[in-house]
């Protein structure tokens, strides 16, 4: 696996769950993440933020999904 | 999926690895992932370090395994 690969399908899994439910990154980032700023989560969805194991619980648990959603195939091929 | 679940994940997975390669933490942290505390290692066996992703495939790398699987069951129910 390419480094940076676990960034890439984070910001991916998160895309995708945001064009799921049809909103902007300045909302999917100020409502559904609660309080994100929408510069900081436009770089997460581009796989360029380096996150935590404890950030990504907790983008997961105000979502409502399992954290290890966030790091299957994004495209579904897994 | 319980808070510090995906600290735990990796923890016990390098634990299964360590294992797997009969030997004692700190040569697994000094030799295996090159130069790590054996300290900072313990802690992360135990899931109480809080990991960048960056750090996660900087290990798996340096192990020759894939990032991902630091994240399975590590009792292997999945």
């Amino acid at each position: 696996m390419a480094i940076g690969e676990l960034h890439r399908r984070v910001g991916a899994n998160l895309r995708r769950l945001r064009k799921q439910r049809g909103v902007s990154q300045a909302r999917f980032a100020e409502e559904e993440l609660e309080g994100l700023h929408r510069v900081y989560y436009g770089g997460i969805e581009r796989g360029e933020q380096n996150l935590s194991l404890s950030a990504i619980e907790d983008y997961a648990s105000r979502l409502g999904i399992d954290p290890l959603e966030l790091f299957r195939d994004p495209e579904g091929a897994e």
